[in-house]
Parts: structure tokens; C-alpha cells; sequence
């Protein structure tokens, strides 16, 4: 039998080489991929499955703004890994505008696109001030029951209602994620209720003890839409829990969580509700008047275009 | 001299074992970098220095909604690697809310943050619209001379004015990044001047020739603030271009504009203007009734909390 003879010294310069291209290969591998810290350690979190899902369910309709809006809010979904988007359309099909933009997102496989109309009687007219029927009842409780229908409960997971002209930090929803199953979660609001924040009041133990809201305090749970997220089995448990037209303003937040959570079983979160981490804030409306003065003359500026 | 002595098996197992350290080296690499391809690329691109560095200018004043607003904005800048920030407070000291703000998202190397205050008699008082004086024109000065004291000319820069309540699509950016040298670009802006969208007329051969702006269409360039972004290098090359408080309103962007380009030199960007990737969104002004009662009672809601 043949036999390679090797003296010392190379056998060093062997190791050295393989040392060598290994280091090149790891550095390159980093190459790829570096980025802000933070979401590194999100994503590497995710990829080890210790994140739960989040659906966040954002019902939206047709208006100036819309692109304008679902574009900054899908920011948040390409900083989040473990963030599931149902936007629910009020329409009667879904639009492109809205596919488009979720796929240029790179959103492709963490999106549910979903369509229902509100019902005529339900609709805001004209100069309705927009708090005087219920908006997105129908969107919500679609999006509730495609989660019911779809979503495996045995591994834990969290929704969320994300409307689409709130501002939300990234933060959020690294709090969001430690919500324990059969839990609803809460945090405070920003510019919300003619307060600058509204949020929980906790005793000694941490535990909610009541609410600081100043508008309609009486409510059963007087926080908003975006104060809270819920387990998801909580939705599996108590199949009843949906929105409804046929509550007073301001009482769709007490509507829904009552079903599924009394207060002292609330869970504290963002820092024991001493940070801020959503804001309700409100987009304009859009002041078209040059436009609505091309379209008498039958133009207009975005003429094969979409704004 | 002492040999080492191995068989032809032996040398195959070593480099089967070589292959497979290598292997695991490279997928370990890969495996703390997931994300979406889009963010992959443009960190790769960013790290083999291909992409000019962008140098966004936004000025920002104290209000209910500034953290709101800034901390949606810094998602563009988590997403965008070639993004560098210059925030410029009006007031006279900068601020830890904004420090703490660009330090959470992440961006310890990549923001400038700088002050000046707004001489009284420029302010604007209580209800006046607010576009009756002229907003940010000592900030926007004041980051124009901290870049052309502070960035290397010899890298190819661009620089952008950012305001804090315009919505981006982050495909703005990449856009901008193919501004030549000694160049202005241009792109439509959605929700502007009373339009869905203004943006550039270019001739068949992509020129600029004009403008479809409905407000004040007699300007030089009437376009808004967001619809451009400027080479470095003619900063350099014209010192005196500033903004100024001796101009009309809506004159500020065809002021700076005068000195450093002509319309025929304007280079049109995203699709050749057919594609909206900026909005002129406006945030409602916070409604705080109720914190104003309680602030005459001594109290307030955001007692130790910042908002």
C-alpha cells in the first residue's frame, strides 16, 4: 500500500491554509447580511421559532391617501419577521392597489388580503363626522373569522387590530410577543381621548386596577383599538367574541374584550405601561380642490398613473 | 528530519471533514443574517460602496405628535443603509427625546443631530396658517453648512430634504441613489398643491419641459420640497445657494433651486415620473381638550412619561 509522506512543515501550512479559507468563508458569509443590530436579532429570534406570530388586522377603504398610508405602515412589516398582515378591503373585490403593495413588500408569504363591504346603512355620508357609525365592524369580524378558520391554535400566537393611520414603534410589537397564551395584553396610547396619553393604572403587584381615560371613563374597558392585543386562543375559547353595529360609540373596544378578558386579568406591558410605543395619530384629509376643478374640465393629473 | 506518514483514506476523510467545517462555518454565517431579499441586497450593495450616501434634512419643532412622527420616519432609515440622518431642532439646545429616539432605532453612526431656534419674528403665532411665514429655513441653512463644512466631496453624495410628516416609499430612495453628478433629480409628488399628484412633463426624449402644477405654475421650479434631491457637489460648487425669508410663499424650493440648476438640466427620476413614491401627508393637529382640563387642575396624564 502507497503511502503520502508529509513533512512538519507542511502539515502547518496545510492547517494554516484551511484556517485561512475557512475565516474568508465565515466573514463572507456575514458579508451578506449585516444590518442594524436589532434586527438581526429579531430575525435570528424568528428563524429559532421563539417568537409568537402576530396578526395584525387592518381593515381599510378606497380614499386620496390610502397608498400613501399602507405604504409607511408596511415599514413595520418589513422590520417585524414575525408580523402577519390581513388587510381587509372595504369593497367588493380585492384591489391591486393594495396586492401591489403588499408584494412589493416582499410581503409574499406573510399576507392575507381579504374583501367585504360595509353595508350601505352603516356608511358614513358625506359630512358625517366619522365617529358617528361604527367603521370597520364587517372588516374586523372577517379577518376573525378567517384567523378561527385558518390559524393551527396549537402553536401559540397574537392578534392585534392596526389601523391604518396610527403611528407604531417597532417596539411594539417585541412587546406584543410576550403575551401568554389565554392573555390580553395592554400598553398605553399617545394623543388619544383628548389626553396626551391613556393608559392602564397599576397597583403594587402590577396588576391593572383601572384606566386614566378622561372621555366616557365609564366603559367597561375604556382604552383604545390600538391599547391591546389578545391570544389567540382566546378566540378558539370563546367563538362568540365578535364586533358589533349595535353598540354605543366608543364601547367596540368594550365589546369585544369582554368576552374574553376581565380587568385583573389584563397583562401590563411596555415597561409596566410607562412607555409609549403607539400614537393615534390622524392623517388630514386631502385637500383636492385643483383637482376637482381639472375634473370639471374632464382632466386630471394622474391620468395613467397611481398616486 | 521526521516524516508523517498517511494513507490515501486518511487524506479523504481529512478533507471530507475540512468540507463539511466549511459548510457549517458558511451556513452559520448565513443563518444570523435572514431577512427579506430587498434589505439583503441593498446591504450588500451599501457594503461594496456602489450607493451614494443619501444626507436626508428634516427639520423638526417640539409639538404632541413630534416623537409620533419621527419615530415613524426612522423606519425609512432602519430600512435604507445609504441614509444619513440630519435632524435640526428648533430650539436652543437639542433635545434627549430626538437623541434617544435615533439612538433606539439604531442609527449611532448615521444621524447628525443639530439646533437653531426660529427668530421670534419669523414664528408662527398661535393661529396663523402655517404657511403664512416661511418654516425651517434656518434649520434647513444650518444642515447646509454643517454638510458643506463636514462632508468629503470627493464621494459622490446627494443630499434630500426630508419634512417629518411626508409619507416615503422606501423605493424613493433607491431611486435618488442614481443622481448623477452635478446633478438635481426629480419624481412626482402624490397629494400636493390641491392635486392627486404634481410632478415634471418631460419631452419624447425624457427632458423636463414643464410642470403640471395647478398653484402658482409661474414659479421657476413649481414643484414641492419632497420632489427633488440634489448632488453634493453643487453645494460645493455654488456656495450661496441658502434658503431665504425674503421670498413669497411657495418660492423656497425654486430659490434654492436658481442657483444650482436649470429645468432642462433637471435629471427625472422614478419611472420617468409616471411612479408616485412620495406623499404630501399632513397629521391633524392633536386634539387635547381633556389634558387641558387637566392642566388646569394641576394635573396631567403624561406625568413622568414621555409621549
Amino acid at each position: 500500500m502507497t503511502e503520502v509522506r508529509i513533512r512538519p512543515r507542511q502539515v502547518l501550512i496545510l492547517i494554516i491554509v484551511f484556517i485561512v479559507l475557512l475565516l474568508m468563508v465565515h466573514r463572507n458569509g456575514k458579508r451578506t447580511c449585516d444590518g442594524p443590530d436589532y434586527l438581526q436579532a429579531m430575525y435570528t429570534q424568528q428563524q429559532s421559532d421563539t417568537l409568537p406570530k402576530i396578526y395584525a388586522i387592518t381593515p381599510t377603504y378606497a380614499r386620496p391617501a390610502q397608498k400613501a398610508e399602507l405604504t409607511r405602515l408596511s415599514h413595520i412589516f418589513m422590520l417585524v419577521p414575525n408580523l402577519h398582515w390581513i388587510i381587509v378591503e372595504d369593497s367588493n373585490s380585492t384591489t391591486p392597489l393594495v396586492r401591489n403593495l403588499l408584494l412589493r413588500a416582499g410581503l409574499e408569504n406573510r399576507f392575507t388580503q381579504l374583501n367585504i363591504k360595509t353595508p350601505q346603512e352603516f356608511k358614513l355620508q358625506g359630512k358625517d363626522p366619522n365617529w358617528i357609525k361604527p367603521r370597520g365592524v364587517e372588516q374586523r369580524n372577517l379577518a376573525l373569522t378567517w384567523l378561527r378558520a385558518n390559524v393551527n391554535v396549537d402553536r401559540h400566537a397574537i392578534v392585534f387590530f392596526m389601523d391604518d393611520d396610527n403611528s407604531y414603534a417597532v417596539e411594539l410589537f417585541a412587546e406584543m410577543s410576550k403575551i401568554k397564551p389565554g392573555r390580553v395584553g395592554v400598553w398605553p396610547v399617545g394623543l388619544v381621548g383628548g389626553l396626551m396619553v391613556e393608559r392602564p393604572l397599576l397597583d403594587q403587584e402590577n396588576r391593572v386596577v383601572g384606566f386614566n381615560a378622561a372621555w366616557r371613563p365609564e366603559r367597561p374597558f375604556p382604552i383604545d383599538m390600538a391599547a391591546f392585543a389578545i391570544s389567540m386562543d382566546l378566540f378558539i375559547k370563546y367563538p362568540q367574541a365578535v364586533f358589533s353595529y349595535e353598540v354605543q360609540r366608543g364601547y367596540q373596544e368594550s365589546e369585544i374584550l369582554r368576552y374574553l378578558t376581565t380587568r385583573d386579568q389584563l397583562q401590563p406591558l411596555a415597561n409596566n405601561c410607562r412607555d409609549v410605543l403607539v400614537w393615534h395619530t390622524r392623517t388630514e384629509k386631502t385637500k383636492l380642490t385643483a383637482e376637482e376643478e381639472l375634473i370639471r374640465k374632464r382632466k386630471r393629473s394622474d391620468e395613467g398613473i397611481e398616486v
